[in-house]
């Protein structure tokens, strides 16, 4: 038992060595609807510099490059971000594009209409000519997934402080493990070629001439010598990093090559800008690089990969075994001699192969692996036994010619860009977020600003570009408003106060406390059109209106309902209008928005309640803010407002009749939402954004009710044509971007603008 | 019937009618504990300039004018304020100076001790020496009640808009209403005289020497030719504003009057800062100025005169008479005819009395005004039929002699200090609020910082000094902090991130969504010292502490508890060492307080139950932030601490034996609180601090764990002798103002110094 293996068992501590950090990046060509590389320029809406860390270009103008953030423990949330940025790319292509789902290219054309990225940084662009010039055009054209992996602090820290180290400093034993790994890996890399080899055939475009394309199906073209490999006489030592910084740079040096990174190994030490930043920073994790897309994988790579070259990973850390420089030459050959072998052939290195098996089984056993991981491992590991079962071989099976291996990546990218369409007001991987949060950080994603999801559940997310941090909660609770505004906005009447103090109109209201207090003012109100609700809610709930004054029983029944949201009331005089929402970003009025209460239209056939569940079955109604509509509810406040109409859940409506099971229009409870930000009169406009400016508030959703939204603004001593309802704090941004009709306005972009002025990218 | 009359009952509008602006001006002298009007400056720390609209100086050094905000519709409010007002007044006075409770003043030193007030505004200091020079200072040392009256604004615009009005505009109809009140009370100002005559008696020292004094009681001196009069050849016309604008300057241009303010009228029509602006501004409001400071009521007040007189006037409104200036001539005699009257004689003017009770009876009836105020203002009435059972003729039934009187005085003011002195955490008026909001507002009073309560139930106040406002709600909810802040402090998990983040120490921790969930884990928490606390609660509710680690079943249990506060539940290591809070406002650390755990101590006898009861009658324990502590609780969590001490509530504590009854040390659980801002290291106060700078908030209660807070903060590869526990929005303020143990930091003058820097007083 080496020291590794005693600091896990005898510490307990499996748990924080399983605990990495996993990143991807997964790089693929836009090709057209006919299956060609793109020749069209990077999206414009899509920040493709190297300042998004999402997206970015690699070799090609055609080549995204969709990098997922490190996610520490869980596997399934490198998934979840490599969905969302596939989501946010695909949604953002031009002409019907997609994104080709294989390593190796489509049918290239000719090099002149082969465009490196077309990058702003000069020297971006020269390091891609200088590769044209070394490589050739074609070989660029390979796309790569890259694994980065990153060992627990608290593992290493651990390892160290309980006195299991060789190394008398923390910094020297983390350095140790690193290469440890990277040097196990080169040995060992031919396993990863064998268990997820992908790229079985090319097109012979891809050959440049004078080459001789392969004549037959290999378990990795990628991997074999037609791949990304430095000329024979670029030779880096990992024996230790002081060595390896030394022969790297002298490659450099000597004009092997031209840059630290042409340095194509399979596995990278990462920490710093240049290499030998790793003196100081030291080690902190390693780009695992020979992993070919999975091609049946939506974003290159499944949960079973990720798991696996995880376990692969700690296994070569777990082994007594520290390959050495010659081994290492070794490692290399194997790798090429395995990508070069027919996918459906038992591999040479089938006994190092079960040796290796076997040990990662009995580590699983010995970390007490959970089950569920070990099953996916599994569906992997019997490849050994299976080749025919290997992705390379599988490919081979369904797609017995080159022709019909271009003919199913052109239909891969159309099927996973259709996916990614489905629901595009949902983002991939997050859709138990918020809506607004979802569409939030989609923008985020596709303006090049981090984000960071600090609670999921809680919807917090931290956004930052440089030094810049903002915190945002559910869409829009952010820096730029103030603490005590939230509680000026829930408190309606101290809201309507403030706006009647500044000059504009609200109508008059009072609080009451107990339904007994409603029953001894009752007769003040029964002629009177009035809006009963809940004081500090603001989501339509407990909200009941009576255009024409309620009855007594309605009254109290809707106090009743009123009460049971808050411990107390409003009674406030109804205004005649339509109520719409206007969004106010920065003491601006960005959008507008109709909403139309809850409410079906009959067939002459169908109950109320059918009709609703019918209305229900829109996928883009749903619960909980998840999706742009909110399903319709059969509760009390829709019975009372039926019976209003002399009508029940059971009642049949006419060809044509619409009836609303709602007086107030959120669409939180129901409602559908209608763009009309193009119609309004400006007055209402200036007249939302001020009264936003009464009240401090630098991101609300103002209610107006309106008479005439085509009209201007007017107070005569009549009354005016307009009215105050209510702000909203931490309005709805969704029902704007996505509205029921309309065109929409994305104010998620505004937010986000408006929280990152110095981002240009987002105008 | 009239037609303010037919607009009241034809529109049905009495409660419109009712709904009048109420507002109390009472001065009072400052003096000595041995009854002497007191040579001392006006108490340094309170400011008594003309900018604090709550507490100034009249004429004299000595004199405090204590000044209630107008207060729609609620007479009570009236009250509350002047006992804020007083309470604050009061408990800043020094060398035990009480307040006078009479018009008439108190034996008076010769006039060269009688020091006019020392304004900084050299003219208001040239006026008052001029009044000396008119009229000498004698007669300046009266004190006097004002009582200003303003009318719903709806009220008059809804009888000119229905059309009731004479005029053809609001403008003239509201001048209308108020000339027609203010002329009918200068008829009848004698029933206020009669009913609410409270100065029989005046020391000889008062009146100046040649004046022959009262030889017998009266029903008011100050209403008498003794009383602030002005000159026989001062003459201003109530016929219309224009005329009475005229008269008025034409007085002060003549040099009958020095000023407008000097003319001594018993009703002054009110709106602009100089009598002409009244032109553009309209009458706003009334002063009635002859009601004596009833000695019997500790604000000079009480509910049953301010009921009284509201509805007085509201009669002169309501009657068809309206006095023309012979009347207004005559009414001024009578009212002085009256106020020199035996008290116990009945009066003169007893018929027009009759009229005018049964008129007001009428009225009442009419209005349908509520049975509780009809009782109130019966106990006035019945004084016509009783006049010994006027305040003049119960002064000198009580008090037969003018030395009994002054001795009475004397002892009347002694006690009223001795009640503003009981409960000094509280503030008089408001106790039904949070204590930190009562200290928040006594504090804006002192200061001369403008504080409205927007709403009292909410503890949402408005402060304003000119035209900078700041909201302010539960003590220090304010504009100064972010909207997002609040969610960053709520999520406990998120939190420490961040201050790990910034390289300070914070225990680790997980989240737990079930039970079950918990239950799948507890074996690694077993012995492990833990804190197990509701993930978004900052109260200490829920919150289980296990030094030594929990059992299996402890640890459910706790969970148990902690679930029933949150949805998700944290385990958190536990860091040895005491935990203080620390208060920081605008990155500094200004108080720090050690909270010790809800705990008795034995006596041999009682069992823990008893010492409980017995602890929590301590008055300053209450419930629900409105004292400085809270009553300890006999609940869940206490049985469980109890239980690990192998303690029920009914074991028998032996003499000195301190049983702790929570181990989290919160207030708001029953904790006892220790100042110990002087002794704590300086590294702290700076850690905190920036962990404050650190989460972006500028107002919090920073918890640290710290293993000796006088010795330096101390971070080693061990580990730390401090640790991060929480940091939480809108800490209690009242436990730093008034600890257990300890001097004490009143925060929230603080706080209100950085709401509003350019408020110099408050330094």
């Amino acid at each position: 038992m080496n020291q590794l293996q005693a600091y896990i068992k005898n510490e307990n501590t499996a748990a924080l060595f399983e605990n990495t950090s996993i990143g991807i990046e997964k790089e693929g060509h836009r090709v057209t609807p006919e299956g060609q590389i793109a020749q069209t320029p990077h999206p414009q809406r899509v920040d493709g510099s190297s300042e998004n860390q999402y997206i970015q270009r690699d070799f090609a103008e055609s080549q995204t490059e969709l990098v997922s953030p490190p996610v520490i423990g869980r596997e399934e949330g490198v998934l979840q971000w490599m969905h969302a940025i596939y989501d946010v790319t695909i949604r953002h292509l031009d002409n019907e594009e997609a994104i080709w789902p294989y390593s190796m290219p489509p049918q290239l054309p000719s090099d002149d209409q082969i465009k490196v990225a077309q990058l702003d940084d000069p020297a971006a662009v020269d390091y891609r000519e200088y590769l044209v010039g070394a490589y050739g055009k074609k070989l660029q054209m390979i796309s790569g997934l890259h694994y980065n992996f990153g060992l627990d602090p608290d593992f290493i820290k651990g390892f160290y402080q309980a006195g299991y180290s060789d190394y008398d400093n923390l910094f020297d034993t983390q350095n140790a493990l690193y290469l440890k790994l990277a040097r196990n890996f080169l040995r060992y890399q031919w396993v990863i070629v064998y268990f997820l080899g992908a790229s079985p055939y090319a097109h012979d475009s891809f050959f440049e001439p004078g080459v001789e394309p392969v004549g037959h199906p290999v378990r990795s073209i990628r991997n074999s010598e037609h791949g990304y490999v430095n000329h024979e006489d670029v030779h880096v030592s990992y024996h230790d990093l002081e060595t390896y910084i030394t022969t790297l740079e002298n490659n450099v040096k000597t004009g092997h090559l031209i840059a630290e990174k042409e340095f194509y190994s399979n596995v990278r030490l990462r920490g710093g800008a240049k290499v030998r930043d790793l003196l100081h920073t030291g080690i902190k994790y390693l780009e695992v690089r020979n992993t070919d897309i999975q091609g049946d994988a939506p974003y290159g790579i499944q949960l079973r990969e990720l798991v696996f070259i995880k376990y692969f990973l700690l296994y070569l850390l777990w082994i007594d075994e520290m390959a050495d420089d010659p081994e290492i030459e070794e490692g290399v050959k194997i790798k090429t001699q395995v990508a070069n072998e027919d996918p459906f052939s038992q591999t040479v290195y089938y006994e190092e192969g079960q040796r290796i098996v076997k040990g990662l089984r009995e580590m699983l056993t010995d970390l007490a692996v959970s089950q569920d991981k070990v099953d996916l491992i599994e569906e992997i590991l019997h490849r050994l036994e299976a080749p025919e079962e290997t992705p390379a071989a599988r490919i081979v099976t369904a797609y017995p010619t080159v022709e019909d291996w271009l003919a199913s990546g052109l239909a891969i990218a159309k099927k996973n860009r259709k996916n990614a369409l489905k629901a595009p007001y949902q983002l991939g991987g997050f859709t138990d977020m918020e809506l607004s949060t979802q569409i939030f950080i989609a923008d985020a994603i596709r303006s090049g600003i981090q984000v960071e999801i600090l609670d999921r559940t809680d919807n917090l997310l931290r956004l930052s570009v440089g030094d810049h941090i903002e915190y945002v909660k559910n869409g829009n609770i952010t820096s730029k408003d103030t603490y005590i505004s939230h509680y000026l906005l829930a408190n309606k009447e101290v809201t309507k106060q403030i706006i009647q103090e500044a000059g504009f109109q609200a109508p008059q209201s009072r609080t009451y406390y107990s339904l007994s207090e409603v029953e001894a003012a009752a007769g003040f109100y029964l002629d009177r059109p009035l809006v009963v609700k809940p004081k500090s809610t603001n989501m339509g709930i407990g909200i009941s209106i009576f255009k024409q004054g309620p009855s007594r029983e309605e009254l109290l029944e809707a106090c009743r309902i009123a009460f049971e949201a808050d411990d107390s009331v409003l009674l406030e005089d109804y205004v005649p209008g339509v109520e719409y929402r206007f969004f106010v970003l920065d003491g601006k009025t960005i959008a507008v928005l109709l909403r139309v209460p809850a409410n079906v239209v009959g067939n002459g056939k169908a109950t109320i309640a059918q009709l609703v569940a019918e209305k229900n079955k829109d996928p883009k109604r749903g619960l909980d803010h998840r999706t742009p509509l909110e399903k319709i509810q059969l509760g009390d406040i829709e019975a009372l407002n039926l019976k209003q109409q002399d009508l029940t859940f059971d009642s049949v409506l006419e060809e044509g009749q619409k009836a609303y099971l709602r007086e107030n229009s959120n669409i939180s409870t129901g409602g559908d939402s209608i763009d009309v930000t193009d119609q309004v009169h400006p007055s209402y406009l200036d007249i939302a954004s001020q009264m936003a400016q009464a009240l401090g508030v630098n991101i609300t959703g103002i209610d107006l009710m309106i008479q005439d939204i085509t009209k201007a603004a007017q107070v005569s001593e009549k009354g005016a044509n307009y009215g105050f309802i209510e702000a909203n704090f931490n309005p709805m941004m969704m029902m704007h971007v996505y509205p029921a009709q309309g065109q929409g306005v994305r104010v998620t972009e505004a937010l986000l603008h408006y929280l990152f002025p110095e981002k240009g990218f987002l105008k």
